[in-house]
């Protein structure tokens, strides 16, 4: 009778809860299996396909690869070589059509593409796996703009240990890049796992991180406001329009007030990818007395947003404010393949001209979130020294 | 020049991010697309598939719908019918193998069963729905079970104004049911937009949820623990050994020392969706000082586990003394058609003849995620009186 309740609990539910009726108890098949030697096999059990194919960020620029039947309903592939450490995303195409992998409940939304997941272990990617360390908290918390005229969503990291401890903590604000929104920078970039594993091995100070919804015309990530369940999209009329940067301070006021912060300029960073950069820069020239680690990741290093704003007026002049200043730390990295390498050697000589100083990482590859993961890992060890 | 920004970040991220390189901007097709009238047209563009399926909680038991093609890629059902108001999954189902719709970035995971979301906006459904209202934190928090030797996670909703208040707060424990985790009160039973909802509208006293992982051989949800991106099953070992209940009061322990809250019985409820309502019934009757308000929602309803623990001893007799020291509500709520009816009835049967005094509530329905939302929603509302 005990060793029923399971069994009996599987069954009955497949019988009788009608929500239920769709329920899987097991994956179709195991997919995808990381063999020994870090080859990866991919399965598909599909009967009356006639063509499957993997699409995948650990294949080369828009590689298909097809996958072969390999008995009477499933198809398989396995890479031809081992697979570097990281955290790799694919899908599949089945007749033409673009899906999950239906065995694997490990997925990420970027925009409107959702992927899989899987990782491969080792030296390169233990800063992206959930470790056998002490944990921080990842918390949706709203706070409310008048600038906006909004309740707004922000994602905020504190450090193990953070709700039974009395301590204050440094803050590092996060930005997403465009397309992006709160959500992205833990699921896609893994900052959690990233700033749990440098704390744990004493490379980086316990510290708290907020992650902002950089489009200044959304309360929160899709789905996650009153609009309802609205498809995303990058349309948005108010990126780079000045009034997210504007608002900025706000967010600060509230981190301030809501958690405990070391709130001071010598104990603020802000950095951000792609459009999160751009407004980095912005935001942190804008207010020069706030930030004093400043990070751009193959960021949109322009001067002007889309639309005119006294944000991005005077913006050399307001640099050079900024630069006055002395802050502690300004980091630019850019890939070589990114599209906006040539915009990030522009702002380099602009800043060489002026003899305002700064870092610079050159790396491989273009604007992919392999690099954003690394750039935050290079970067976070950096900071409130 | 600046009006560009945003066009040319597309493009060139298609053409130049080889991770970027899969993105979609747009989704293939609009769907599900909810028609004026409250039916739903689904769609699927997919020239070369020869059948294409709609299964879903929308339909009957089993029902499968077909989709009919309606142009030279793209197949299409419409339902016949208005839906009534209500959260719904469903997923398709090409040339026999069931997938998520490519279009609809909106999902849920039940065990392994990924599905896709809509909802229907309606009286039903409202409380449900993310509103134009103060909006709680929800947080993903680790705490140490010294019992149970692991790290392990919790989901945490505070209300709205928690973080920047000096106010307490009473605290609703609430547990999942097999195949579940921490995640699955608040992604697919919208806990944390049922209590938002219900506290803006003056129904529920502002308090604090906690959604433990009742799984005492699982640290965290599937993917958030260092074993990796495992994929997830029911076959586990310590669901209803008793090690979970036995360890509970770690857990309040902990939430009464990491958040301002008020300690005492009278301000403390649990309940529990079938094993979790098995466990709310085994925790509350073991530990009769810690809760005054109980809720059984399709519960698991027996007095034994599926391996002997003496958590489970004199299982009667504990009950008695749990009603001796008169808890507040302990409330039992039961789908006509739940495949746990009977022994719901029996557990009744034990407390008429004893003369233990309990709230009752049947529904329609069995055991499903509809119900579950519901009787949270009416569960809530009775707390903290």
């Amino acid at each position: 009778m005990k060793s029923v309740l399971l069994t009996a609990c599987a069954v009955c539910l497949a019988l009788h809860g009608s929500s239920q009726e769709n329920l899987w108890w097991k994956t179709p098949v195991n997919s995808p299996e990381v063999n020994k030697d870090n080859t990866v096999t991919f399965r598909l059990k599909a009967s009356n396909a006639t063509s499957v194919e993997v699409v995948g960020d650990f294949l080369s620029k828009g590689e298909k690869v097809e996958m072969k039947k390999v008995s009477s309903d499933v198809w398989e592939y396995t890479t031809p070589k081992s697979l570097a450490p990281e955290l790799y995303s694919y899908s599949f195409v089945i007749d033409g059509v673009k899906i999950s992998d239906p065995s694997n409940v490990f997925l990420s939304r970027d925009v409107v593409t959702i992927s899989n997941l899987f990782m491969i272990d080792g030296k390169e990617s233990e800063l992206y796996k959930v470790q056998n360390v002490a944990h921080g908290s990842l918390s949706k918390v709203w706070y409310h703009s008048d600038k906006l005229n909004a309740d707004r969503r922000l994602t905020v990291y504190t450090p193990a240990g953070y709700e039974t401890s009395k301590q204050k903590y440094p803050v590092l604000y996060l930005l997403h890049g465009m397309g992006g929104d709160e959500d992205s920078w833990s699921t896609l970039g893994r900052a959690d796992q990233i700033l749990d594993n440098l704390i744990a091995q004493g490379k980086a100070k316990p510290m708290i991180v907020v992650m902002t919804n950089g489009n200044a015309d959304l309360q929160a990530a899709w789905g996650e406001a009153s609009t309802g369940f609205v498809t995303p999209t990058i349309e948005l009329p108010k990126t780079t329009d000045g009034s997210f940067e504007e608002a900025f301070p706000e967010v600060v006021t509230f981190i301030d007030k809501a958690y405990r912060t070391i709130a001071k300029k010598q104990s603020r960073a802000i950095a951000g990818l792609s459009m999160g950069g751009f407004h980095s820069m912005q935001i942190s020239k804008e207010y020069p007395a706030l930030f004093d680690y400043i990070g751009l990741f193959s960021a949109s290093a322009r001067f002007e947003g889309r639309q005119p704003s006294h944000i991005y007026d005077n913006c050399e002049a307001k640099i050079k404010v900024q630069f006055s200043q002395k802050p502690a730390l300004y980091w630019i990295a850019i890939g070589k393949d990114d599209f906006l390498y040539a915009e990030n050697q522009k702002l380099r000589k602009f800043l060489d001209d002026n003899k305002l100083p700064y870092t610079y990482v050159e790396s491989e590859g273009g604007h992919i979130w392999k690099n954003w993961r690394n750039y935050l890992s290079q970067f976070v060890p950096l900071l409130f020294k």
